[in-house]
């Protein structure tokens, strides 16, 4: 058995013996691009069923076809953790969404407040993105990326039982909370809300700060940019409350 | 007095009543994009004397001056924290060294190892990185870059009471170590080391576990890339032992 070298996201149901049909991108990308033929094997996974190997059946220039042979990690999801941020430049935008794949969020939400300037963003391309990320990290779970809401609708909705870790740039140098003294320690549903360039506004600050799950957390005495915020908090929150515990 | 929206690094006495010249690059930022005129107010670091408010005192295309007005921020050195680091793609190094300024390094090394592809490293362009970071995130030091180091040389030379957070790839998947539960939590100079992409080889992990002060340190359940994995470990340093604690 040959050791696989490429890493795949299917949208398809992986199982023993399992056919995968191939599109024409895949099939550029693994016979064009990655040279694999017929007996080479891969590794894929969808979000759902884990990681299996599989191994080229037919190889061709718009399509192929894979045959899963055995699992080789199951499926782990993330905690229910989701990333709340507000876009920046667009380079820095898909970083976070890289990065939040990496670091284990279960969902990512970008968020329209009062202080972002994009109005809308390309979902598509981040939700690419992440799969990207999880195909990279060697995680089984890809994190879905919402369409971008708008701050005064999403917490209008907000779930009752989600807490929420607002990471205030106007607490810069005070000290960093530890979140599982303050009786965070329950499992349980989690979100983690990064503000803009510029931060979020008064009024915005005082919503968030109001809800009844909230807790403040300053990132350290440094303004961290949104994309160095976004890694540091989910550190805190995975070492303290996650999968890292 | 004007609110000063320029954060500026140079490299030159800072002090009350001091008198500051602009070099052309300066003058040209300062009056030709930021539309500054005499009068204007910026705040000025270099790295050593704190933060300086300074009032524009002339103002040419190729040249200028700025008189120090007063102190608004004293000189904040980081902890004696090494971020020591294989280098990767270009946009990939410059982003660790950008985090690796917000996040309160001291110092920051580039290091060649058994894996790593780049040879050489344009030290200059990155100490520019660290610098622009340091304008961007409120701080009031520069951390130095050094020129890229041999792994075993850097081994060899290594200074005996610095102390080794080695975060280990292979160690993905298992606990995290706790720093501080691991008798890590006195005072005094530590390194995080960051491996390349492929990770550290056989012979490079024997030598860094071997090493008298070294922890080995896991971050979470999936493989971070670099960038992603110095953010996430310096946020574990600095909240144990740091100051974010």
């Amino acid at each position: 058995m040959k050791d696989a070298k490429v890493r795949l996201y299917v949208d398809h149901p992986l199982g023993a013996g399992q056919s995968v049909p191939l599109d024409r991108d895949q099939a550029h990308y693994l016979f064009g691009v990655m040279r694999l033929t017929v007996g080479s094997s891969v590794l894929l996974f969808n979000g759902r069923d884990g990681e299996w190997r599989a191994d080229v059946a037919s190889a061709g220039k718009r399509a192929g076809e894979l045959v899963c042979s055995e699992m080789t990690k199951p499926l782990h999801m993330p905690p229910d953790l989701w990333l709340v941020f507000a876009p920046i430049k667009k380079a820095r935008t898909d970083f976070i969404v890289e990065k939040a794949a990496e670091m284990g969020a279960a969902r990512i939400v970008p968020m329209q407040t009062e202080f972002t300037n994009s109005e809308r963003v390309r979902q598509d391309r981040l939700q690419a993105h992440a799969v990207e990320a999880a195909e990279q990290c060697g995680g089984t779970f890809v994190p879905e990326v919402s369409d971008l809401q708008k701050f005064d609708r999403l917490l209008a909705d907000w779930p009752a039982d989600r807490r929420i870790m607002f990471c205030d740039e106007a607490e810069v140098g005070q000290a960093t909370l530890d979140l599982a003294s303050e009786g965070a320690d329950s499992a349980g549903p989690w979100a983690i809300f990064i503000g803009p360039e510029g931060g979020f506004s008064d009024t915005e600050r005082a919503r968030l700060t109001s809800m009844k799950g909230t807790t403040t957390v300053s990132l350290g005495p440094r303004i961290l940019r949104a994309d160095t915020a976004a890694v540091a908090a989910m550190t805190l929150w995975q070492k303290t409350l996650g999968d890292w515990a």
